[in-house]
């Protein structure tokens, strides 16, 4: 009955003619700065076009090289469109050099803008949250914008230069085809009415890649604070946030969480290996504060999180109003909740094919991999034996075959897993990015955790063995944590550097960094890595965080060098960030989503194998000389003593802090009385209609 | 910088004289019962006043007999007083007898009703969720009446009876003091500005009861459809929410799902008694199909109970901007959510008492408890030996006195803890009624627990005898079960009888139900007792599901006296709830609260407590005869299992249907949207306004 809202770019208000910009209050310090943008402001919304007298690039299309002119001109019109006409309405240069010559001759890479106004309402599209005048947070729409904090028409950098292109990013994606069968030019390139444009683009191979500008003197500056000067300090995660988007920036922030959150562990772990500590007492104790310290930092984490999201906006950004992904596809239908045009596709569709296909497949590749760690330990057995058997230089050699074969093996297999379950994902045909992410995260978490600790386990409940056990853990933890850090950031940092020298020679003579012009910085970025995301990372530390936990009574040194591993992985992965990827395209985030639910199983799990560990250990076992049993019933006890504490403690830690949840509780509030507001202006004016009605009738 | 949006109960736009009511197109069959008042709404809200034709008393006010003049005027001069004047703005009428004269001298006993517009208006301010007509659920609000399903101005079954009693008693509750530093007459009876006055009242003495009348007429029909008819049907749910509100509707819901969910277990429980069956495995099978049974009945209760509660309203209505609870005190400041006035109170203190007070009482009561029973079991044993020792009749029945002695001890601990639990939670000084309930339900939850189960724990567990505690289980659940049926509606039925006769016969001449006259009415139901919640009921429930679970490998037959029993109750709390008690105030509520929290507690409690049966079963260990070891290992796993099963069950099955979810999205993006809308005017407002000063200026 009540007409959904649908005020997204549909012309605001603006005021009549003014003599001067009279909104910004004395603040926005750079008003001058763009006065010819100001001006603009005051036409109206018709005027809006294409030309623009600052053009600022802030994105970069590659197409192919043989791309045909007809599509290219096709693409770059449906960019600049106007909305209305089912465009982007954004602004389009190709890359020239500065002389104004073309290189190659075929030209094939874009610098994709925007107008200052068509960012704003950009802003409005993709939702951003920015802070009001009052400090409360609030959605950004054009029409309210005064009553932001530090806008001024005048101010280009109310929105920071990751937010516009994330701005830009998602206007292009949804770029969607409205009558076109097919790309101009490219008869095999099928389109269909609400298909994402950009995605067939890439799908064809027409559209090699896109990604944002590095703003080199941010760049330069986020780099100086962050990890050129020597002195101990937090990270600084705002600027990040600013610069690399909220994703990246939570990343850093729960890596510096998790680092402090585990000195604790690692100064109360020293001991133990300072003085050799064997007590069984002094285990189970390390163990218990080991656990409980688990599910704290879990559970604080959390609040630590919502106020740093909630700072920067994306706590209250809502997702489920989300777009739809652009690998999103399905027919045209209405979104039952916006009530808007958009691919709906049936859940219970997306739900037969995760419970049918999805699972079995991930069961059946769990089943395998222990298999094939069932082998590799026959393996192990018989080449000991053998070696036994007929001691040689060359039995020798054949001691470590297993383990190299093994090693293969499982990287083979976690590639190709990692491939599947990609392809499993995106066939699943998730509606939104997120939950797209969070069932990816799932699939890869379980099989690198089977991977992982799945022969630690077999050696420590199957073998008996403490010896390997800790051992092994050491092993595994500390090449890991060498070999990540190599393969991660200082290997690709150096061959980044080296080939940057390579292309700089070839385009132009070699210059210092920052002298570099546009179209160099343009050549130099395209030919970097793509940052694949921040899954990764999360990955490793969540390995790392297994290490620690599962097995902590048995290595309490573990964590000593998780902190120092830590330590210089926050350097290496900054410097991996800002000098060895292409910019990544910011994406906001509230939380770190399933990492946190990942996270708090192993701890869950962690409270199991080390009640089962201390429950093997030789000095509890000859507590107990006569009875194993009791010993056992005695475990079990104080194991589900442990886990009922840490549910207890989850659930009486609040997730949010206080104060955030007042301040979201007002946000709803207001939002309530304000739909209110508008059920009670409707209702006036079906009133005064139908009395003016009634009058006509009389 | 936004200013907050206060439009309750301003004047709503009332349309400029119309020649007929013309809104209700087609709908509202009883368009003509009432055209006085539909006259009246044609007037200008400041003619509303306690002048009412048609005076429908709702709620009874009963005074103390010898309260001061002084007082009951004041006291309905506040009711009556505009809500402008900080009054409620209700009808007042003592209660006469239809001849006109009053009986025993001293007045104290009134009606309150109110006019359908202040109805009308109070729904708004209590924030009733209602049908539209697009079939969504949205937040009445005066203004957009005429969007509501079924509504027109002439229509007063808009707002249920039950409704217009929940409005008043919420008007009444929330008539707070001004500038009045006492109750008038009465200068021990201390206020201060916002103390709630009834509350003051109440804890003087002066005001002794408030309770809402019966609708004779609606009853008797509820009655017929509930339990009047031989034919088995599910219960009338939604004619009970009519006419007792949320809360009590949810109840027999819940009452009615859990005893169709326990229908499996009882099928399957009963070949086990008629074939004597003892195998291990099929005890193990029972045990196992109980165990996820029970979670995914939980897990589909809350689906069940979103439904429902969508389709009442409750589900939308918006907990944390009720009003503070009438028992709420503090020093007045302002909501820092809803920017209103009303008391506050420091959390932080609230939390100091709750882990520094209650807290340790609670374990000391527990401990207790514990004590004492440990006690009755010593007893209990020296009064065996004894009876073998000497035995004679004298000896035979010193055998009872142990068990006598610890009933009545716990009955009068029970009782104790009970007042101590109410008292300790009305001193944290809970905010929220729902949150206060919430508390004292967990008080006395697990001292009931406890009181319950721990006894049979200590069979189980300590004593090992299994025979004794398939006994012991029988007794308490049967004698319990037969107990509860009749000391809960089947006596005080009786007595009720009795006394209405009586009272009838004392008042007037004894006539058939149906011709009672309102003064007759009054009286009678003035003198019944009265419901004090649903608590009691659910902890019978609660009893009855741990009994049923936590040892239903040992007695697979609980399961089916629990739906006998549940059967007959449905019928003794329907009858309990129509003849029995004062009609109890409406209280909206969207779930069963704290008690699902209770049932998935027990439901992971009797994974533990049905393991451990098993393995401490004969047959299971005759399995292991060498090992006891590998017997608790296996048991131990298969625990860890089924738990692990059930928390992802608990986290796979949605806790709302997807069409419930979907209209909830919509209706929060709707919200989200009207707030960009009212953000959109004021900026606009705010523009103009500046454009004006600018001019001026100029």
């Amino acid at each position: 009955m009540l007409p959904v809202v649908t005020a997204r770019l549909t012309p605001p208000p603006i005021p009549r003619s003014r003599s001067a910009p009279s909104l910004p209050r004395g603040r926005g310090l750079k008003r001058q700065r763009h006065l010819a943008s100001c001006q603009r402001m005051k036409e109206s919304w018709s005027a809006f076009d294409t030309f623009e007298p600052h053009f600022r690039p802030l994105v970069v299309i590659e197409l192919a090289k043989n791309t045909k002119e007809e599509t290219k001109e096709w693409f770059t019109q449906r960019i600049v469109d106007k909305k209305k006409n089912g465009g982007a309405q954004l602004l389009v240069k190709p890359l020239v050099k500065e002389d104004g010559g073309k290189i190659d001759g075929n030209q094939n890479l874009y610098l994709v803008g925007a107008s200052h106004l068509r960012l704003l309402l950009g802003a409005e599209t993709v939702g951003l949250v920015k802070e009001c005048n009052d400090n409360s947070m609030r959605t950004f729409t054009y029409s309210s914008r005064n009553t932001f904090k530090d806008f001024a028409e005048d101010n280009h950098d109310f929105l920071t230069m990751a937010e516009c292109q994330y701005i830009i990013k998602h206007e292009l994606e949804n770029l969607r085809a409205k009558d076109e069968r097919m790309i101009p030019g490219y008869p095999q390139a099928k389109l269909y009415p609400g298909k994402s444009i950009m995605r067939r683009l890439l799908t064809s191979g027409i559209l090699l890649q896109i990604f944002p500008l590095h703003d080199t003197e941010e760049l330069k500056k986020l780099r100086y604070t962050w990890y050129g000067q020597v002195k101990i300090s937090y990270q600084p995660l705002d600027e990040i946030r600013c610069y690399f988007g909220e994703t990246i920036a939570l990343y850093f922030g729960f890596l510096e969480y998790f680092t402090f959150a585990l000195v604790p562990m690692a100064l109360i772990g020293i001991p133990y290996y300072v003085f050799a500590w064997e007590d069984y007492d002094k285990y189970v104790m390390f163990a218990s504060f080991n656990l409980l310290w688990s599910t704290v930092i879990l559970e604080v984490w959390k609040r630590c999180c919502a106020i740093m999201t909630y700072r920067w906006g994306t706590l209250l950004m809502k997702r489920q109003f989300e777009e739809p992904r652009p690998g999103f596809h399905g027919v045209l239908g209405i979104n039952p909740v916006t009530g808007k045009e958009e691919p709906v596709y049936a859940s219970i569709k997306r739900r037969i094919r995760i419970y049918l296909v999805s699972l079995p497949f991930v069961c059946l590749c769990l089943y395998f991999s222990l298999y094939v760690m069932m082998i590799y330990f026959e393996l192990e057995t018989w080449a000991l034996d053998f070696h036994e058997e007929n001691e040689s230089s060359y039995s020798n050699l054949l001691l470590f075959v297993p383990s190299i074969i093994y090693a293969i093996v499982i990287e083979m297999m976690n590639r190709v897993y990692r491939y599947a379950a990609e392809f499993l994902t995106s066939w699943e045909n998730h509606r939104l990015e997120s939950s797209h992410q969070n069932h990816l995260i799932l699939k890869v978490l379980v099989f690198n955790f089977l991977n992982c600790f799945a022969s630690l386990f077999y050696i420590a409940f199957v073998l008996f063995d403490m010896k390997l056990l800790r051992q092994s853990l050491a092993t595994l933890l500390i090449t890991s944590q060498i070999l990540n850090q190599f393969v991660e950031a200082l290997l690709p940092y150096w061959l980044q550097k080296r080939h940057n020298t390579k292309v700089k020679k070839r385009v132009y003579s070699v210059k210092v960094d920052t002298d570099l012009s546009l179209f160099e910085q343009v050549n130099l970025e395209k030919e970097m890595g793509t940052y694949l995301g921040t899954f990764d990372d999360y990955l490793e530390l969540f390995l790392q965080f297994g290490y620690v936990s599962l097995f902590s009574c048995v290595y309490p040194l573990a964590a000593v060098f998780a902190v120092l591993n830590n330590i210089t992985e926050m350097y290496s992965d900054a410097l991996k960030m800002c000098r060895v990827f292409k910019r990544p395209f910011s994406q906001p985030t509230a939380n770190i989503g399933v990492w946190q639910l990942a996270f708090e199983t192993m701890s869950v799990i962690s409270v199991v194998t080390n009640c089962a560990l201390i429950g093997l250990s030789p000095q509890v076992n000859a507590l107990f000389p006569d009875s194993k049993t009791d010993l056992i019933l005695i475990v079990v006890l104080v194991e589900h003593i442990l886990l009922a504490l840490k549910f207890v403690m989850a659930f009486v830690i609040p997730d949010k802090p206080r104060d955030i949840q007042i301040k979201l509780a007002r946000l709803e509030f207001e939002s309530l009385e304000a739909l209110k507001q508008q059920q009670m202006k409707l209702a006036a004016e079906s009133l005064k209609e139908e009395t003016h009605g009634e009058k006509k009738k009389n």
